[in-house]
């Protein structure tokens, strides 16, 4: 049975990349290796200009109808000054908690090939390879209550809210545990229990979710320490697993620690298996346009979706591999160009990937 | 007319790193340079054992008795089973709230001849010098309601609340501009105005108050991307202001990227100037009464106590000029060891500032 997979490009440079991505999709299926629809869709800033909403209904609609989605990006100076409800970034926000995309798994890896990218030294980063799995769909992205309120003395004030209940808390706790078993079998649970409450009783749900998994050592980090760390040692970690605002920072930080954002993907997923795929990096408006941004970590984030909501693991290992072929080729975009290299655009980039299938 | 300094030894290496930071200020009295009177109390961990509590009465009314508060360090594995509400960390908040000590000033600064120790290539950190403006007595921190609470369903739930006020944020930004307009007149203010309305309203009170200084340059960057760009480009920034959590965070992170945390001191300063001072590390229960912890944070916390609240500016100089000459003489303690330098004990390095002075 065909599968459904709904194609977002969203804003920026989120159209030119998820073009090379879905050339992909369609080699795949044209040898038959793949059996799949493909629709599309407007969300984020296209959307509201076309809409007023960054996530029109039929979108969502749509979205719910599909095996997975795969996203471009959204954003952009352009919507900057919209009210926080019509901003681009709420038609993303609307998508996770629509689907109930709860796990948010968001590798950090280092190509050896672009090794010399990262701002680290290199006994620092050489292999790294972490699994960040962020909660996706609570904590204070959702909590409330929530908004800017005025005081009778005339001064506002502004609140949001932490939120987790211990069912949230375990779920993610065992996609991040289940990944850790088929990796290196240790997990570092990221929370703030020395002055949070509510990460106290993540501690606790994480603590006791682990004596289901006797083979998996689980540890706990403070953030503020798991951020130092991430910057001293990042290789002490295999898999990490953490709430939604704190996910955001660590693997934004972790991803960096790679010097090559342009090639990370992410897979967000909810209960089903159903899932959201994206790139990692945003919409790059200042380089939209040109043909130049690096489409590798889209082409990658189908690789996750074949993987983890398609059923198609070998497809997805050839994508992988097609990938490090072509930098193994010496082609690189503007993003990840070294010394000695081929520089080339977006288009010629997803060619290449689709020859070296 | 004498000014109080009161001593909290607290945990762990706390006491060690102290005892040598006092030397300092006697070596300084001494000579007449200033004019202290020095008094010692529990805290954290400490207080606990002693008297059930880690903020004993006392000890709060003698920090409020006095000009300013010189602290080691406190927690431990020891206290970690303990209630929430018992822990030495809440001895610290307790000091904070109970002095209003609302800015914490935690730069993060590459010393020369310790550049090799930053796990970033040199070329991305020489030079560093970063001002981190964190506000310490407000957002999810002390927020209310909090706690976790059973649902009818028999299931518990966790809440935190972030909430800050207009005069809130003003006051902390005017401190970090107040900074930023005697070093390079830039300040990145952060935030996830992007998501969390609290936070787009401190990003329209740090835009308004920007207002009374036009000579300053203001920018806002998200928390994830400002953790992304302190691993790719940290010198960018000269000051960051940013709430509490998010600045807990990234100002640990920043201060790794030098390598050598040994090294940071910070402040937290109230509305009359009055602060509590304290390296940026932690007790490092694991080397503790061993006499190798790094006594030059304590030691240079003491310097930025003589400059923001003993009006010592001269004295305050001639501690940081003597951290620099122990530091050329080659001698390290074991975390900032290098290779054909002196390694020395706590004691040691502290005489050898004293020598310096
Ligand atoms: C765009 C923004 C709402 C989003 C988030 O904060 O989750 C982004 O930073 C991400 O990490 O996917
Ligand atoms: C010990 C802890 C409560 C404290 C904090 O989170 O503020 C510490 O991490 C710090 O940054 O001073």
């Amino acid at each position: 049975m065909s599968k459904k997979i709904l194609v977002l490009a969203g804003d920026g440079i989120g159209p030119e990349i998820v073009a090379e991505a879905v050339k992909v999709l369609n080699a795949l299926k044209a040898e038959g290796a793949i059996d799949v629809t493909l629709e599309e869709a407007l969300v984020g800033g296209a959307a509201y200009d076309a809409f007023g909403d960054p996530l029109p209904e039929e979108t969502l609609a749509a979205a719910k109808a599909s095996d997975a989605v795969l996203l471009g990006a959204v954003g952009g100076p352009k919507w900057e000054p919209l009210h926080i409800s019509k901003r681009p970034e709420k038609g993303l926000l609307g998508l996770r908690a629509g689907l109930g995309l709860f796990a948010n798994l968001r590798p950090a890896v280092l190509y050896p090939q672009l090794a010399a990218a990262s701002t680290l030294k290199p006994e620092i980063v050489s292999g790294l390879d972490i699994m960040i799995v962020r909660e996706l769909t609570g904590d204070i992205y959702f909590g409330q209550p929530r908004g800017v309120e005025t005081l009778p003395s005339g001064e506002r004030r502004g609140i949001n809210t932490m939120v987790y209940t211990e069912s949230e808390v375990e779920r993610i706790c065992r996609v991040a545990f289940d990944i850790a078993m088929k990796r290196g079998k240790k997990v570092c649970s990221v929370d703030k229990a020395n002055v949070l409450e509510c990460t106290e009783m993540w501690r606790e749900v994480a603590t006791k979710t682990a004596a289901d998994y006797p083979e998996l050592e689980l540890s706990h980090m403070y953030v503020d320490n798991a951020a130092m760390q991430l910057v001293r040692a990042p290789k002490q970690f295999d898999v990490m697993v953490t709430g939604n605002i704190f996910g955001d920072i660590l693997s934004d930080c972790a991803a960096m620690l790679t010097g090559s954002i342009g090639m990370l993907p992410s897979a967000s997923l909810n209960e089903h298996g159903q899932g959201m795929y994206e790139p990692i990096h945003g919409s790059a408006p200042d380089i939209a346009g040109r043909g130049v941004a690096n489409p590798l970590a889209t082409i990658l984030s189908v690789a996750m979706m074949l993987r983890y909501s398609l059923g198609a693991p070998e497809a997805a290992d050839r994508i992988d591999a097609a990938v490090s072929k072509v930098l193994d080729q010496g082609l690189r975009t503007a993003d990840i160009m070294s010394e000695g290299m081929r520089q080339v655009g977006t288009a010629e980039m997803g060619n290449a990937v689709v020859a070296a299938l």
